[in-house]
């Protein structure tokens, strides 16, 4: 597997384009983006497990249904959340429009979109706008790159991907965007995700590879333990590089989803560390535990605390926080078994072994901490069941931009 | 009932103190404090549920298991948890010193302990000065001030009530101290909560109202999520008022429970509002739910919302953070039936009808979120249920201080 230039834009037969139409009313940043491929796609989704959803959810969930996308149109600056029935033509509307402009049937067309909650959606703006997004489509890294940005909030980076495999002799790309970084959490969070994929791929491997990436990558991601009302990772698989994936046993199907979740895990890793005010990625490994199950649920735990995520921004090698929270996880472990060490560019300082406080330099940790990726490796003395959570610290910056985010 | 002055030393035959031993090594703050009573008293306890529990902890479950005690010691600068066997040592150490001193049974001495976890507890600090924490002790609100002092650690107001009832002609009192303001959240916190009464009451009514109190107040606080090790909430009722309470069905016990109720609750408050970095108290009360448990739940997820806490740190009536918190708390409810309103010293600015946003002005709505209390008041449209859940709004000084908490 190789990195590619070119984004959701680098698998074959994709386009993308993003304008700004006028729902970020005071920024005028891109607010409507649009990922459109030439052929008709087979496409899976996962969305939030929040009972209250966004209409666009609504929508793409009943879309999706029939396993076919030509286009996704989305748009940042308004969730379209706790909007009523209102709420509810504007995303159909938002679909329709798509339809029309490319003669397209609409169930094809999935809708999402993040931003504030509980504001009226201005559907005007996108019905006046919709023939400027179809005209700044294009195959090319400018077109991908105008789609990410429009569907940025918080965002302070790009977070997109793309890479390339070889499957029967033929060269097959995956292609990945992501926006969110904040009301981020396990199970998915206020994250868009769009991929595309020129394989050919049975409707139900699509989906299964999917949740299996998802699984082991965005939900194991926490930000500030908000499930937000919005979350929704599509993929969009067309066929175009000539290559198929048949059947679960394959080899095709491993190295398949070996990619899908590579690029997962990697975006994961870009949302972590641009989480909403967050200086440093933290990524909290539990081996030893139970199993799997216990793993996840620990790691969860640490990366979640607020006390470990302000002791990872003050650099304070606090790690009796660490023990604290896999105490209060719920996970069976053997707190006297325990060992805990923080990792960084290849240094390691173990502060806790077998349950019991290691001397270390308060110094040393000081300025391993302070950098930028912090690793915190938990062995639970209890098993084989290893996992890894990622999240980030919490700062100052957090509270200053959700104080008053709407402003 | 009406308030009285004393705290824990208003009920008859209680006295407290406090002193320095050195715990608190540089700041020279009280560390170590005493709660006496004359004669050995019921008493009944709550601890932390989480699995990793301080040595004081795991001492006090063992000693209060037998239903009496005579005293308590506590301290504050180390939680004495993640101590391994010499911190077990330690706590068992603390209860014989008093035992020794004042020719009680060690069975009869309670031991609790707050601060950091993880650092070698320093008992010869305890030690050197147990005597002169016995001549501490006053029938006073001095020695009930000293012995509270003692148990403060980022704690920036003492919390503590004492009120009178009536029993029987009688008066009866109940006196409380508590200490929390970080690492709190529902189902204990690191809380320690100290209650003496005067009333003759069996072991097991005792034990039954203090949970069904716990359960109505403390268990409904939450400041950042962090359940911690040490937690203990323990009642002393020495029957030197001369009154008693017999049977759960008596009146006795009605103007008993509710009075504990009351100041369980009235110390959760002062506990919420001085959480760390806190400078607003947050009322959730959540009706029409379809039980009291959909309601505490969606109350306590709203409350924990770092997204809706630093919205009203930031008075920002950001009111879909709200509704998306009631959604993942997993409690069932109709969005669409839905209503929110902020209150604060008698106003009201309704913000969501039935699900949907109502204009309201935003300067009003700023104003009214700057104050110090305030109430989110929540209607679930689907039934009767109701519930109450304490909380604070998340500040830049809350990662401040925990950014740097063992320094």
């Amino acid at each position: 597997m190789k990195e590619v230039s070119g984004g959701v834009c680098a698998p074959k037969g994709f386009k993308a384009g993003g304008i700004w139409c006028g729902i970020k009313a005071s920024s005028k940043k891109r607010d409507l983006s649009l990922i459109f491929s030439e052929k008709c796609c087979n496409a899976a989704a996962v969305f939030t497990t929040n009972s209250v959803k966004a209409a666009s959810v609504l929508v793409s969930q009943e879309h999706i249904a029939g396993g076919k996308l030509h286009a996704i149109i989305s748009n940042s600056g308004n969730a379209n959340a706790c909007t009523g029935d209102a709420g509810l033509l504007a995303a159909r509307k938002m679909a329709a429009l798509i339809a029309n402009e490319f003669a397209l049937s609409e169930k094809h067309v999935a809708v999402a979109s993040t931003g504030v909650i509980g504001v009226p959606f201005p559907i005007a703006a996108v019905e006046n706008s919709i023939e400027a997004l179809a005209n700044s489509l294009s195959g090319d890294e400018a077109g991908h790159s105008a789609a990410l940005e429009a569907i940025m909030t918080t965002d302070t980076r790009k977070k997109d991907i793309s890479v390339e495999i070889e499957i029967d002799g033929l060269p097959v790309r995956i292609g990945g965007m992501t926006k969110g970084s904040g009301m981020i959490h396990p199970n998915m969070a206020t994250m868009l995700c769009f991929l595309t994929c020129d394989i050919e791929m049975p409707l139900d491997l699509l989906q299964s590879s999917l949740r299996q990436a998802v699984k082991k990558s965005f939900n194991r991601l926490t930000v500030d333990g908000d499930t937000s009302t919005n979350d929704t990772v599509i993929i969009m698989a067309n066929g175009a590089s000539g290559a198929s994936v048949l059947s679960e046993n394959s080899t095709a199907y491993s190295i398949f989803a070996e990619a899908l979740e590579s690029v997962c895990i990697s975006l994961t890793k870009k949302m972590a560390r641009d989480g909403e005010g967050a200086a440093k990625l933290l990524t909290v490994n539990v081996n030893g535990a139970a199993d799997e199950s216990a793993a996840e649920t620990m790691a969860k735990a640490v990366a979640s605390s607020s006390l470990v995520k302000t002791a990872c921004f003050g650099a304070d090698a606090n790690w009796g926080r660490i023990l604290c929270a896999m105490g209060y996880s719920g996970a069976d472990f053997n707190p006297a078994e325990t060992s805990v060490s923080f990792i960084s560019e290849g240094e390691e300082i173990i502060v806790c072994k077998n349950g019991h406080a290691l001397p270390f330099s308060e110094e040393k940790a000081k300025e391993l901490l302070s950098r930028e990726e912090i690793n915190i490796s938990i062995n639970a003395g209890k098993g084989k069941g290893s996992a890894s959570v990622w999240g980030c610290d919490l700062s100052y910056d957090y509270v200053k931009i959700n104080g008053d985010y709407r402003s």
